[in-house]
């Protein structure tokens, strides 16, 4: 079937069937995660947006797509905040990519190196304990601090809809619905003054309308696998997602639509720990001393 | 590994990892089924129970495991009740292999036949509508009148944690989380005066568990399908699960009592519904005329 708006080439069919050509699903793109921002009052006008760019599809995407909104609705300032994990092979090639990006859009690139900030990196810490854990744990609380560092208002993520169907999944069927609690497309809001609330623009796009956008975009982004990257459960659970939604198109998005409306009862339910200082480093914690000084001291 | 307990063959590996033998095995089987009707109060002793029997390896089993406890604990009586369907070839047969179990264990039997009681039965309806959608509206109409007539308090049904887990995962890939609020181990409670709670005793028994025991008891257990089975969504689900659990042993588990943990809240938030009584029938209904009433205009 030809694109239903001009009858060129299709590119893509969505979920109601309808082909797109290259310029119309653009468009369509755009559009969907406009409506998001807008529905889920992710971003407004006065914030100031720093997105959590890795050099990927999906945080390049997302910087490209603000940055277009950026210059369209004259949102107030945008900037990128890189994390070098120290992971040889693997953050020294993203990181080239990222800043020439950068330097193409003209956003303002902030680079957060663990080797300079924690006195450490992945590398060495994998030789101590589980690397993906620690990285979780050390990306999050420097992107935090690099993004109220630069005084932006909002942390953009590039999760997508198939992330987020993942997670769900993943967390029901090993029981940690707590952790759902924690998910949804704007996390942390007035959790604690030093927290920067986190968004999720791309969270209603698939992961491959996220492809197909960077790919027709040519958009630099690096392909290549954190090392490190095993997360055997996610793959099983993503790749079942894949056949059930080849099966049943729609599924992933009927997972995060019924998840949306547990929501919030699930936060009323598991979010009821308060938000305390950390007494080492003075960062947000539900410990006494946070997680990020906890690893750096093993 | 042998029996953990005495050395003897074992006949089945439990989660834990612990072998069982024959008699070890039926041990564990009747104790764990014993724990859950104790913890989620499923059967108290003044309760008189009827189990809504098909023939096949759950309800016999169920079947069977009250009334070893109902001798043990002498427990009020214990009525089992048979729907005939009316589906050529196939209840027919379970139906004499029905009758054949309950009078060997003397537990009396009542059937009810749509044939009789609608005037209708499923090989008729199904040339009208989805034959599993009807059945099951009809099913449960009939089970719960069948249930009250014999002056029941509680319906028991053969559900194990497969169908627990499958039907948890099914709503939420679908959307459907007010069908979620109706699962658990025990439901109806106090719903209207006419409603028989339901109870299932074999919530936290694996299919494969059931299966061991129906086959270690010699239980003259049906294995032929209903010839309307296709419930291509629940197989899928039912497919993608047994592999999740090969993997990860305890993920049906896990998915269920994470569940638990939201039921309380899934209740509160979708089951606000006034259950009322069928203008045309009498019989609980959450509208003005019943399902089943609406099926048998059809």
């Amino acid at each position: 079937m030809p694109c239903k708006n001009c009858s060129l080439k299709p590119v893509y069919t969505a979920l109601n069937n309808e082909s797109l050509c290259s310029s119309h699903f653009l468009k369509y793109f755009e559009r969907k995660v406009c409506k998001t921002i807008a529905q889920h009052k992710l971003i407004d006008r006065k914030d100031k947006i720093a997105v959590a760019l890795s050099g990927g599809k999906d945080s390049s995407t997302l910087l490209y797509v603000l940055n277009k909104f950026h210059q369209k609705y004259r949102l107030n300032e945008l900037h990128a905040i890189l994390i070098n994990e120290g992971i040889e092979g693997y953050r020294n090639i993203t990181e080239k990519d990222a800043k020439k990006f950068c330097r193409e859009l003209g956003i303002p690139l902030k680079i957060v190196d663990f080797r300079k900030e924690f006195k450490t990196s992945i590398d060495k810490l994998k030789k101590k304990m589980n690397p993906c854990s620690a990285c979780g744990v050390l990306r999050r609380y420097s992107l935090n601090k690099a993004a109220r560092d630069i005084g932006a208002t909002k942390l953009a993520t590039g999760h997508n809809l198939d992330d987020e169907a993942q997670s769900i999944l993943m967390n029901s069927i090993k029981g940690n619905l707590e952790f759902s609690a924690k998910l949804g497309p704007k996390t942390g809001v007035l959790m604690h003054e030093k927290f920067v609330p986190r968004v999720k623009p791309l969270y209603f796009m698939l992961e491959k309308e996220v492809l197909i956008y960077s790919k027709l975009r040519k958009l630099p982004v690096t392909f290549i696998e954190c090392p490190n990257a095993g997360g055997s459960f996610r793959n099983e659970v993503g790749r079942m997602l894949n056949e059930l939604e080849s099966k049943y198109p729609g599924t992933k998005q009927s997972i995060v639509n019924s998840f949306l409306g547990m929501l919030p009862l699930l936060r009323e339910k598991f979010q009821k720990e308060r938000i305390r200082t950390c007494r080492e480093c003075g960062e947000p914690s539900v410990r006494e001393v946070c997680r990020a000084c906890q690893i750096l001291k093993i």
